[in-house]
């Protein structure tokens, strides 16, 4: 698999790994672009060397095409 | 108060809330900046208009001086 997983049916997760803090905020940085971009946000847990991001759709509370659309783009910027 | 909390005697958390994303991720920056200065790296949770920072020594698992400092810090490039 890529790594994303369905929770819950209702958002999809994914956790990156990095080697120390800086390259997990400038993943952060280029995740948060790309949600300007296209005004879908996703939660973003940065930690050191750790990125987890969450991602469904406010509006309806749970998992629509845009959210899969955002968890591939987002791989793309890894 | 100054909005930071002890939670279970171990860290220390703060919610701070920003009119959008940018002003969040700009936030995080500046908070990423200090981490990398000062060498000592809070979780930080971002989403749309929020930024949650947790902050606890690792090497004790607990609380020290240097996150009371931290967090002091992080409240002066808000």
């Amino acid at each position: 698999g890529n790594g994303w997983q369905v929770i819950h049916e209702h958002h999809l997760e994914k956790d990156y790994k990095f080697k120390n803090f800086k390259e997990a905020l400038a993943f952060t940085n280029r995740v948060g672009e790309l949600a300007e971009q296209v005004n879908h946000h996703p939660d973003i847990y940065l930690a050191w060397g750790e990125v987890k991001l969450t991602l469904w759709t406010h509006k309806i509370d749970g998992l629509t095409e845009s959210d899969f659309v955002f968890a591939a783009k987002a791989d793309t910027v890894l």
